[in-house]
């Protein structure tokens, strides 16, 4: 019969390729407990309307769709925020806030594929809702920090973006450009690494340009001191209470993360709009050092969504980070490869005849937490080592029809080279004591 | 707007609800790979193709199928098995076998939803590929046996039932019962337990009847013993070398079992057939002893599937189980909830303008490994101890003026009740000594 493949844009995770993804999900989940994240599992199946209303056009013109054996339209999670707003929404009262959750989903999206794209993926999603304080921004950040510090990466290969919607709306407003209007001015802003400058200034002059001159919105959004650019806005089109506001909550959410030790890793930069429709406060990205300059994660305050999904409205800020471009940001570095914990005993049989009682010693020395391998055909113990070899063992038993007659073993620690008799009970009780392993 | 709620069949898994279910992750993956088996990870989409061949008709009937934008036919993942076997088809002759693998993929069934069954949930997979030896067969029953033990069940909880399609196939075909017909006696003896008696006897005697008494064959099938068995259907059917082989695997399999110190889990049981297509030899289900008396999990050997997928045919065994199944049968024994291993350190400051030095010792605790927690906003002391309290800390870091002179603060153990004032330095050098939570 014909092969059949796998789908394009997913992957065969064999487990050489699997290990360094399961490291990086220890990192996040450790960064996550440490930081008092409480972890939680949302469907991957939803009612196609939950991203109909709520994300933007982009990601739903990417979802997989379905319809049930009841007809009803379903789709494939391509985020965790509406999920989790929607789980939030259905127990709000019952939550002690601020609520501090994060997960590990699978999503799906389908995108064209390329490097650092694929339709299927693992996101880290984490978020606190309940909390407007921009130390809970800052905590948020500082998780993601953490966990990229724990896999090995410095300030050197990555740093972190920080924007405010809040403050270039705020911006435009003095400028101007209204509500209704500032979505095409977004729009603009998010394209113009994408567009010849050219293209760009056109299209901004014809709609913008005589309330706001395109080259001086663009040295402000490229300020690095918040207070400065407040005042430089201010001087120039007149200082309004958003904007004062909204450079206060940008300088603390600095300032927080400073106080938690991370300032190294941040950097205002206005010139961050973020893609998706329902960011109304800070926002930010991780973004790659190298030149490569890929995002390696994004989020920020959406404190509308709840509102729109349940009766009450509720601040809320957090990100989410795929496994795809943090694997390839790490490959680049070296630091993709897993170190392999794993310490192997090896249990071999000399001669025929003893089969029954390797069985016992390999289930007894699993059962005392050693990761423990053995041959499942009886055959010569040179091979047999080179077994052990393959696997990578620490140690290994030999059983012999000699040592039987004592009840015991040989035992030989393959790091130092020594061997020795032991008895089958004392190896038993403490395994690595008797291995030399401990 | 109308609130969304969650798709029939699915689950939110709010923190309290996830975290039993990581308890029973977190026993199947140490169960692994105490046991040397490896994680790897399969796509959730595969081609439709994969499963129109290689499931049987009862799952095939629950997919969830879904048109990627290239019109071609995808289903959700509803078992792990063919995926699995496409994989090592790819890679054949490059994985060095026995190849001993596992994962926890979630699956999607379109199933009736009742207790016990959902349309999405979380499958343990172990299998071994590339042994036909019966310790093989019994490694992987003592893998599943050892990771329920971990989570508290015993023998008085669970046995597993061990079958062998090819005893029954061989104790048919000596009653003239060929190979075409088996499947149809199969079907039959499979239903037996929902079907009224003498339906049952009526469907078979019109069938099987003259050749083979069904009241015979359900004694033989309900024999404890194999060579009694294999004696007594050789004394009246006449012995076969296919029977005689297939006592002998079945023997060895429980053997096996009995060596590696499990046999008080294990009885012989030929009334389990296993309902999928691809089982080829000895088969097995784990049974809850309660009432109930549901399967926790289910599976066997299917030495033919790698060759219906790939060029070339290799012995192959393994099991799925269910994390919804395990759930209620823990929650009945009182076994679900996990206790709560967190050790959190609550930081509080008691008067205002300290929130950066909390903010830094919150951080620095972090680092050294303690999960901190500690308030968004400055409050009144006695409230943040309340939410110390709340969150369950075994101990509180206060920071105030006083101390802060002295780059100090108080730390209270609230095991103790014991409370002494120690420098930020030694706190954040050694927390848990200087918390006397070591």
């Amino acid at each position: 019969m014909a092969k059949i493949q796998a789908v394009k844009g997913t992957r065969d995770l064999y487990p050489e390729q699997f290990r360094p993804i399961r490291r990086i999900f220890d990192a996040w989940r450790r960064a996550s407990e440490l930081h008092g994240f409480e972890e939680f599992e949302s469907p991957t199946l939803e009612y196609l309307d939950l991203y109909r209303e709520k994300s933007g056009d982009e990601l739903v013109g990417q979802l997989y769709r379905l319809t049930d054996s009841g007809g009803r339209e379903l789709a494939l999670q391509p985020e965790m925020t509406p999920s989790l707003a929607r789980m939030v929404a259905a127990k709000i009262n019952a939550l002690p806030k601020p609520i501090k959750w994060f997960c590990i989903p699978k999503l799906f999206r389908g995108e064209n594929v390329q490097r650092g794209r694929l339709r299927e993926f693992f996101q880290w999603n984490v978020d606190v809702i309940g909390s407007d304080s921009s130390i809970a921004d800052a905590e948020v950040i500082l998780v993601g920090i953490e966990a990229l510090r724990n896999l090995g990466l410095t300030a050197e290969h990555f740093s972190v973006h920080v924007s405010n919607r809040r403050l270039i709306a705020a911006i435009l407003a003095a400028g101007k450009i209204e509500d209704g209007e500032q979505a095409g001015a977004y729009a603009l802003l998010d394209k113009a690494g994408k567009m010849k400058p050219d293209e760009l200034a056109a299209k901004w002059n014809e709609k913008f340009g005589e309330r706001l001159a395109l080259e001086q919105l663009r040295e402000w959004l490229s300020a690095r001191d918040v207070s400065r650019l407040a005042e430089s806005v201010g001087g120039a089109l007149g200082m309004t209470e958003e904007l004062e506001a909204a450079s206060a909550q940008t300088s603390d959410v600095m300032s927080a993360l400073s106080a938690f030790g991370v300032g190294d890793f941040c950097q205002l930069d206005l010139k961050i709009v973020r893609g998706l429709a329902y960011y109304t406060g800070p926002v930010f990205e991780f973004f790659d050092k190298s030149q490569n300059e890929r995002a390696i994660c994004g989020g920020g305050r959406y404190d509308d969504l709840l509102g729109k999904l349940g009766k009450q409205k509720e601040p809320a800020v957090g990100f989410g980070m795929g496994d795809v471009v943090l694997s390839l940001l790490l490959e680049d570095h070296g630091l993709l490869a897993s170190p392999d914990r794993r310490r192997i005993v090896f249990v071999a049989d000399a001669t025929d005849g003893l089969r029954s009682e390797l069985q016992r010693v390999v289930a007894g020395l699993r059962r005392a937490g050693m990761q423990t391998e053995f041959n499942y055909v009886q055959q010569a113990l040179g091979k047999q080592l080179r077994h052990a070899d393959k696997h990578g063992a620490v140690a290994v038993v030999i059983l012999g029809d000699e040592t039987r007659e004592r009840n015991a073993c040989q035992v030989k620690n393959l790091a130092s080279g020594t061997s020795k008799e032991v008895s089958i009970d004392s190896l038993l009780a403490d395994p690595a004591a008797a291995l030399g392993i401990a």
